[in-house]
């Protein structure tokens, strides 16, 4: 067995479960539901809240259910969830029929962090207590997930779940861009899309490790400002739907090493157009799928029509690369978590000398998951966005205006400075907790 | 001007050259020629040998003639060659009819090495009686080439030019293949065909500088046992023309890391479909192109019309990379001599180091060239094939056998030797060689 599933814990064979425990959110429990809830209140929970797919159209399909408690098969160790990441695929997922897509109902997410509760037989690297994050194909966003040992990575002393949500994809991927696909070596120059989200922050700085290496990075205008603000990573800024190309050659008329593409479509076409001899165009997203807020088969299709396809001998006599790297492809279908597994320790390897600072955009209560999605999905966010299964949501308006524009939605720092009060009441509250941060600071 | 010409030397306008002085191979000079010849004597010399190709034609268009010493241009030094180099470039030029080939006649070759003899006006960094190897675009095979100072590199003291010519292209183009595109690191596998050629044999050589690298080797089953017995960089050699990727998944079921491809065409689908994830395929040659004696405008179609186009969304999903590698574009095309020159140094530094070990095959007299060329043509030769413009050419049969076949052709130690005693012959009676030799060791 390597996957959690929907069935009740298999330690707790006593307990029958609900008919699959879906209780939508904002939970509006039926009298009957919450007095069943009241007779279990005696007992541990089997239950927990889940960010649950319910299909494949629009937002309206994510929900908050209440599922079972996953079992822990051989091989699989039980998470307690404290933070878990959104990332671009999430989005794809909602929205797209790709390749061996689960039906719904499904819990979404492919990234989070926390404390192992339980370990499956044959787990021998992880004990329980030990705060660890995990890449697991799905089910991530949930408060607690089961995950073959795998996919679950260590957290190096002092790392919170916070940060290793903010570290873990976005700069494994940023890491195998740069130092294994593009071989990114002093004086390069390099062109970044969606240089304002997570993977394009940690690129930018990872790139900026090496020495006299230039940065152009492409994003919205309206996050020029506050990315010049935060850091000078990105030396040259360039807009997102603008003639970006001449504008590289303006600084560059020659082009640029490496080309970082998350955005398949034309942007590969154009992309490679910018390679000078000996560069490397590499697609990492086709995040221009993702285009309106209902499944965009056809988008997919153009998106991928638009590509041209290129002979090897083109290459040849052009002295250029090309290459894709699709990190879930590595682990789930090409069996390669070994060599994932060698990348993360070097992405915290390299936390630990201070060379990666995660950017959290915004912390989020998993029933305000819609909203965080929507942020994404309108490129809004700068660095990580956040779930994490402690927070309060937040107070819903009276008249919940439900327009297609975020504009009503508070600033990001809100919600972070309130996970930050929140924290503070949780260390008075579970000391027990702390201990067990302690053993893994004494055992790492 | 960047190119040297076919006029009589501008330092010598008062002598007349001769109907641009075709004298064919073996030189058998009519008796008017002769007394032309004698009336020179007393003059320096104006005219050199040199191999030229006269159409596009079969092998009897390559012949040697006597052209006039080229003109130094600015930017420009004249060479006094002592070593060419041959690559199977020079096939495909003989053979193809490919973009920019200059016209028949021409002088033909890209590599060679020796003293410079003069030096041009804007020539900072060399001088008279410098070691030299250099990289023109053609008119390397001659006893004097002409060439930019962007394409001439000086020798580390104690390399020679037979070193030189051995190293220079084969090995620069092994190091950007495999540390600069194919970014090969500890524990990677890797599959390289043509293994018995120059390029095959520095490619192995250096792939085991780096720890635990598995090498596959492609080449003639007549070459197994003498690459067997040279060295053991090759972990399995394989037979050329058949299932060798059947024989490369039973060692490796996934496939290998690398493959380098110098052959194309159908060899483009096969090297791409052994690609492990996360492995890369560089083409960097397209020697199946050249099948027969005459050229082969066809066999260069079928080649690359067999090869695969692919999509950039392919590689995305399949986490490969496709890449090209053409050191002539490179140089000649593409403007980047300055990015060559550091892989001419870094190469230099590892044969300063001792990881660089070329491996000669044969050296040739000018005359012998077509011999020479004949068994590259016929992948017969192991490491590297040179001419040597100071040796005799052999001694022809009373009668000529002009078969298809090789098999009357002297071994190739034979020629290695005759000009090791010629080089004793010449350490006799060029003491001023000898001094310029010493010169270069104290200035480097």
């Amino acid at each position: 067995m390597t996957e959690s599933t929907d069935t009740p814990a298999a330690a707790a064979p006593e307990k029958t479960p609900t008919e699959n425990g879906t209780t939508e959110t904002p939970p509006e429990e039926t009298p009957d539901k919450a007095t069943e809830e009241k007779e279990k209140e005696a007992e541990p929970p089997k239950e927990m809240r889940a960010v649950v797919l319910t299909g494949y159209v629009g937002l309206k399909t994510v929900k908050i259910q209440k599922k079972p408690v996953p079992t822990v098969g051989e091989g699989e160790v039980l998470i307690r969830v404290k933070a878990c990441g959104l990332n671009f695929q999430d989005l794809i997922v909602r929205q797209v029929a790709i390749d061996s897509l689960p039906k719904t109902p499904f819990i979404l997410g492919f990234e989070c962090a926390g404390e192992i509760e339980q370990v499956g037989e044959g787990v021998t690297n992880f004990k329980v207590g030990d705060q660890v994050v995990a890449l697991p194909e799905y089910k991530a966003w949930a408060e607690l997930v089961s995950v073959p040992a795998q996919y679950v990575y260590a957290l190096p002393s002092g790392m919170t779940a916070l940060d290793a949500v903010a570290i873990t994809t976005n700069y494994v991927v940023a890491y195998l861009l740069l130092f294994e696909i593009a071989n990114l070596t002093p004086g390069k120059s390099l062109l970044v899309h969606s240089a304002g989200g997570g993977v394009g922050q940690a690129v930018a700085q990872l790139a900026k490790t090496v020495d006299n290496v230039t940065v152009f990075g492409v994003c919205s205008k309206s996050k020029h400002e506050a990315l010049k603000a935060n850091n000078n990573n990105i030396d040259h800024l360039l807009e997102r739907g603008s003639d970006y190309t001449s504008e590289v050659r303006k600084v560059s008329p020659e082009g640029v090493d490496i080309v970082l593409d998350c955005l398949c479509g034309e942007e590969c076409n154009r992309g490679y157009s910018l390679l000078k001899t000996m560069g490397r165009y590499v697609l990492y997203g086709s995040s221009n799928i993702v285009t309106g807020d209902t499944r965009s088969f056809f988008s997919a299709v153009r998106a991928w029509w638009q590509v041209d396809k290129v002979s090897p001998v083109k290459l040849f006599v052009e002295n250029k690369s090309l290459a894709g790297l699709n990190l879930r492809h590595l682990l789930f279908q090409h069996g390669r978590a070994d060599y994932v597994r060698r990348a993360v320790e070097r992405v915290f390897a390299l936390w630990g000398e201070g060379k990666v600072k995660p950017l959290v955009d915004s912390t989020w209560a998993l029933e305000d998951v819609v909203e965080a999605m929507q942020k994404m999905h309108e490129r809004k966010n700068i660095g990580k966005l956040v779930l994490d299964p402690s927070l309060e949501p937040k107070p819903k308006p009276a008249t919940p205006a439900k327009g297609k524009s975020g504009k009503e939605k508070k600033p990001a720092k809100e919600s972070s400075e309130e996970k930050k009060d929140k924290e503070t009441k949780e260390e008075e509250k579970k000391p027990e907790e702390n201990e067990s941060k302690d053993k893994e600071k004494e055992s790492s």
